[in-house]
């Protein structure tokens, strides 16, 4: 059993606002990062599958075709939008980090099988840079 | 001589959009960075001075006094902000990196002197890291 | 149930000698990083945390309250100190980047609920890059 | 019970190319990577080895021991060689990331005992980057 | 006056044989690098180009022709290529990395009137990393 | 005209305190670097030489000779030592990286023509990271 892990890169803005709080309480939990016309990070992402070796190929999976699944359902939607305003899941939710490695995790485990039908490789985990001393980890066994 | 260089962070969103190019320019020249609701990165910001060793302190300047001098003219009012709408300098001027570059080194270079009234320590050069791939330079001697 | 992972940073020296060994031990198990007069590193330290996310923030903690936590724990007594003479627990203990972990993580795993009361999140563990050759962690559920 | 990384660099070139398939399937497989004349990396490999804490000591292991069984078994026959042609395992074997993997973790998994006789430090898991954006990952109890 | 630097990656592999010394000479010039079989580096490329900022756009050059430009005359015909059999260039020439940068920086000079033809921007160095240890830079006003 | 780089590394440990300065001065000065029981870095090491290329070897220099010198007249004697007490030259002089920049720059100038005796390649500049946030350069023919 194997782990292979991708690195993406992608660059987003957000403004992180909560519609279940206060305009006070936003501001006190978020501080600057609640600055009402929003800033921006250069996101890193790492995709991680796990499976055994196809004994042909040496792989555990053919990185092409988790890429083009990644440029689909992540980089596309994601890279140079405002992640509050142009992406409708963000809508009614705060564009935490955390929030956001929920919400790739949750597009890549839903469409997987789509690309990888077999029992083999398997998504196993997804990790957000967002800055280099802000890091998010989410299994996708703990995603619905 | 020696030359001294601090390096620091920053996170903006900001829109390549010039109000003197039609809609379909901006569009071409600009790609996916003149998406309409903008987007954002990580600038890593150096900043360089040079100057003789002081023989009793062994130091070309005091970096606490640069930390201040470019908190107060480039971190705070960048720093989780909206290039395009919150800082009144980028209103009429497209926000590219060598224009960011180029207003940094300008403020930088107008109140130096506030802060070090000598001949030496000169402030030196400005390098913003837009991301590890994009990288832009402007010299203090060839800004107004 | 996500992984939160802060980033932070601090400059010691040490000197690696074990009072229970005998110099020429000491010579040979460590060999130059058992000089007599120390020597430094730039140690990088990861913290992790883990728990659900708050519904209404869209966070697992509050990283401010885990800075804050690790400024008075860790940074404030070992940064820009000689770990073997400045921090009185490892006086009697060799400074290895091994106890320095185990040290750290003890600190935070006594302290923890002093800040974070609930039961979620939890910490996690602890990683002490010493170089970017040299890497330690611990998990916290290890650590008494 | 802590975790030790050392990192290692070595710098092979090699052909993906499996005997085991057509020239059309390992274009289409392989793509630029199949090229007939090889390419090069340099490689990044990180050896984890775990165990309880030497009290006298403070360490997990003598890294040195750790280092000496790595240059003797990977570096030296594997730095500035061609993977395909210089390295008799792979003769029959396509030289991914994978497989070299899984021969890092076999060759030290198997050898092992000899510097470590004792019930701990155990090998606990290689992980390579062939680049900073492929990386693949492999625990020494998954190996035979 | 500005400098705007992009960073490429491209893998090739290579042997360091040069054809006017003896097998002794090269074996002691070049040591391992001179292994008959060759090996690989992950290069990293810096182009540099100056210039005034075009008023409108607020840029020194519009950076996708820089990098088809790259690709074409660069990334192309090196990557994932063995630079000693299949770069006709380096068939009589040593391709150390000094060779390398040569031959980078002579292509880009001669092919960047055909791509900028006006007297700004203009190509001023190239840098290449062929480890993060190894280091080469040449300005094109120094090559022919 | 070729610039060839060489990374190096070293860890030492310092104390900030200059003798011509009273107590209340050096505190003042150089804050918590002034600690009395000092602290520690890893600092980042690049030695500059530039020259033509040797067009058999293909070569600004032969880089086993200068790591040589490098290894004899910096790191040996810094590395892993206390730079106040433990390097003669220090004793009177503050230990700061501009006077550690500008004594490895005159070592290793005083010492070039020994290992390099002809015209070139000449040594061209030194250039240390305390930390990746402070980074210090200083040129040869700037150094007596």
């Amino acid at each position: 059993m194997f782990r292979v892990t991708r690195r993406y890169h992608f660059a987003s803005s957000h403004r992180l606002h909560s519609p279940e709080l206060s305009e006070e309480e936003n501001q006190k939990i978020y501080g600057k990062c609640n600055n009402p016309y929003g800033h921006g990070h250069d996101y890193v992402l790492d995709v991680s599958a796990c499976g055994p070796l196809d004994s042909a190929a040496g792989r555990v999976l053919d990185t092409r075709l988790m890429d083009d699944l990644v440029e689909r359902l992540v980089l596309h939607p994601f890279d140079h939008r405002n992640l509050n305003t142009e992406v409708q899941w963000f809508m009614p939710v705060v564009p935490t980090s955390e929030n956001l490695g929920r919400e790739i995790c949750r597009r890549l485990k839903h469409n997987w099988n789509s690309t990888f039908p077999d029992e083999w490789p398997r998504l196993e985990k997804v990790r957000i840079e967002e800055t280099p001393r802000n890091i998010f980890e989410v299994r996708a066994d703990e995603i619905e």
